[in-house]
């Protein structure tokens, strides 16, 4: 056995550069099958090591299948084929068109994204003490897995809660816990017909009608009026499940008017297998007058599916989101739900259980309330003086963004690129758009999102999107 | 407007009382459309409340859309159709035959189970320690959505840590994480060709075969011989994926010898298309000898994906999975990964990586071997002293969880049966089987796990076994 150990190297027993060694010969092909290895006592020897040191490498190499031992006799190289590529060494070179950058060299840029929320007044301190409770009792809980809903407990507590903010008549049974809307969509409508056709609102939430279209889905996307996901079009689409967001329309902000939602809950209930799902995703915040109840509270057939999330409440990284199941679809989930698993941290999901009950929950969603309608009006006022006259603001008084219209000769990709130069986070209206808006009238439509941006960066931010627009 | 409101109810304000009022007789139909409503004042004076208040209550049925105004003229009625079912009132009675017990009611119970992890002994202060860290150093990146793979810096982190344990080449760029490996596998094979064939270990991890059944492929269960999943078997299937867990057989525990190894890696390589996915799902409990290295280590040809999870290291309920593709899928991957979000709490994910970086990691999982290895032995000791010769063992020294067979005359249903009469949490084979094992000589196999069980309890909960067997 032709090799060496080096003592003196830290990084790695002698056991393991002799297991090392001998398993890089054999790999290589460099000693053939069934011949005898040379005994631990002269191996030992030979290299000057302990004879303990090479019992651990053979018994290494022998769990793995590398020798075999014969009673009496002593150890043999197993037989076992050249690994095709061998010689070629480490494998795993990523080509360059694959490469990351480290980090983001976000470093100086300012962000009107709707995708954020603001941590900057989140009470850290109070979220933490909810979690030692977690942990604390509920330690038996946290070592298993938990239900595929979610853990009871959790269920009942946002079951309460969005009775009251909310309306929603339901029962803890009747929630779905997940790590995202998306995965609640997905395993909503796995239930379904494949044959069905689904309706969503265009401008939309765009990642909906791709997940909806790679399920097999036909997916028809409906224009909205000024009260919303247009009726008359949604009833010509032969849908049988349609996708709108009442509260406050993503992303135009459109409240949608009981009238309009009457419409809709009285169109689904003309056949025994359509379903509204409501996305009910920013309806925390209502500035000036209350929030809107939801339309799962109007619903008296069993029809709307409403679906919630701590996405913008909390923040995007918690991944909870929660869907309220009519029994019928309860029924059909039940049957399937063995083959899920929960997929939202269990311990966020106890630390927000804690956080709800004690009321940090809804303190901190009343002080954001607060923090949001101030930056909301900063960057409106801001807005209105640069650009003057050459802007239209949707002023609907809820959310965490709204839709502006700027009088420009610009382009779209011409706004976006230079919005990059300028170092500012900006999402134009084509992006919620399954046909690019053509560009009418000298004007361009953009969503302007006002969680992330500080109150002291707002002004400079707007200055920027002047230079932009 | 004849209803009243009750200036001493302290649940509801004045405003809402009002508001409420008016909408109940509106979506009743008890008000007409177009119809004036009192003015602000009349019903303030009529109702003995403030003006403040009716505006309030105006405004916000005003802004749902039940009342418009005419200016200088006052308040109408809005047209709105009648709510098919409004006089049903509340909507959503939950069937008795769904309802859940709000508690599991697992008092006196003890589990033999595989899926749990062991928290007694978790280290939540150092873990604490680094959440603190990740709050403090990322609260912008806690703000926004993650990278759809995971954080870069977290990505970085992993890939180092599987690349000294696990011997797995890999860049960060090539991991992605996600709040599961069935979410992995789904991400996966949707990049795949749908006509592809898959073959998987049987007994095996039954949900893949579901999720991979349902998602339209052709699932190949292939027998195990004592090295694992057989390779002649495999050829015939005309699979071009593969499912396998060399590390630790789930849940036979075979360790699939480097000579299978090399089959299966030189398998794959024979056609362009073909990959193997490698579940590494326990791989970092190996008692007496060192671990395994990763199958992956042994690719030269970057065919196989490697998957591991935080499940058993940390605890099921931490949802923290990855996997490690090849640049060939990760460029697939990359392509749709904007429809895809990361479903993994990102404050659990920066914790995490403070929690690897600082060594924590790596000591928790020693300490974690030791205490595990302990009740492994004990079980096993347990088990012998009371079933004698009735008992088969196979006696792997990894992972969670081992395979024993008794020598009995009882039916697998009459066994769980008892098991649930007696309070004891156990899996027979059964369950990891497509086709039920034909019970064989007086045989059963039950797949035990000792994670959960505490010390003092083994011996009682082998009694109970001892009992259903």
């Amino acid at each position: 056995m032709d090799f060496r150990v080096d003592k003196k190297r830290k990084s790695k027993f002698i056991y393991q550069q002799v297991y090392e060694g001998l398993r890089e010969k054999i790999l290589k092909g460099q000693v053939h099958a069934h011949e005898k290895l040379p005994s631990k006592r002269e191996l030992a020897d030979q290299l000057l090591v302990s004879l303990n040191t090479i019992t651990n490498a053979y018994e290494q190499l022998q769990t793995e299948g590398y020798i075999y031992t014969v009673e009496r006799k002593g150890y043999y190289i197993e037989n076992i084929d050249h690994i095709i590529g061998i010689e070629k060494g480490i494998h795993n070179k990523l080509p360059k068109d694959l490469k990351e950058k480290a980090t983001d060299d976000k470093d100086g840029w300012l962000s009107l994204s709707h995708m954020t929320s603001d941590l900057s007044i989140f009470p850290f301190n109070e979220w933490l003490k909810c979690q030692q409770k977690a942990i604390k009792n509920h330690i038996k809980e946290l070592s298993e897995l938990a239900h595929p809903q979610g853990p009871y407990q959790v269920r009942k507590t946002i079951s309460k809660m969005i009775g009251l903010t909310r309306g929603v008549t339901c029962e803890a049974e009747q929630i779905v816990i997940s790590a995202g809307t998306q995965l609640l969509v997905s395993q909503l409508m796995e239930l379904q017909n494949q044959d069905s056709v689904i309706a969503v609102e265009n401008p939309g939430y765009l990642r909906f009608y791709s997940l909806l279209k790679k399920m097999g889905f036909k997916v028809k996307p409906i224009p909205l009026d000024e009260k919303g996901i247009e009726i008359e079009k949604v009833i010509s689409s032969g849908a049988s499940f349609l996708f709108v967001t009442p509260s406050h329309q993503f992303p135009t902000g459109i409240i949608m008017p009981v009238s309009r939602r009457i419409e809709l809950l009285n169109w689904a209930v003309e056949s025994g297998d359509r379903y509204i799902v409501e996305d009910d995703y920013d309806s925390e915040f209502k500035y000036e007058t209350d929030s809107i109840p939801s339309l799962q509270s109007l619903d008296r057939n069993n029809r709307v599916i409403y679906t919630g999330t701590f996405s913008k409440t909390l923040f995007p990284g918690i991944r909870i989101s929660y869907m309220v199941l009519p029994p019928k679809l309860l029924k059909e989930y039940r049957k399937q739900s063995a083959n899920w698993m929960q997929n939202s941290n269990s311990m966020a999901l106890y630390t927000l259980h804690y956080f709800i009950e004690s009321g940090a929950y809804g303190k901190h969603i009343k002080r954001m309330s607060h923090h949001y309608e101030h930056k909301r009006k900063l960057l409106i006022k801001q807005l209105k003086k640069r650009f003057k006259t050459n802007i239209e603001i949707v002023d609907i008084p809820a959310g965490l963004h709204f839709q502006v219209s700027f009088k420009t000769k610009k382009t779209y990709e011409e706004i976006l690129d230079k919005a990059t130069q300028v170092k500012l986070e900006i999402y134009s209206m084509t992006r919620f758009m399954l046909k690019d808006k053509m560009k009418e009238n000298d004007k361009v439509d953009m969503i302007l999102g006002f969680a992330s941006i500080k109150e002291e960066d707002i002004e400079e931010a707007v200055d920027r999107l002047y230079q932009c627009v």
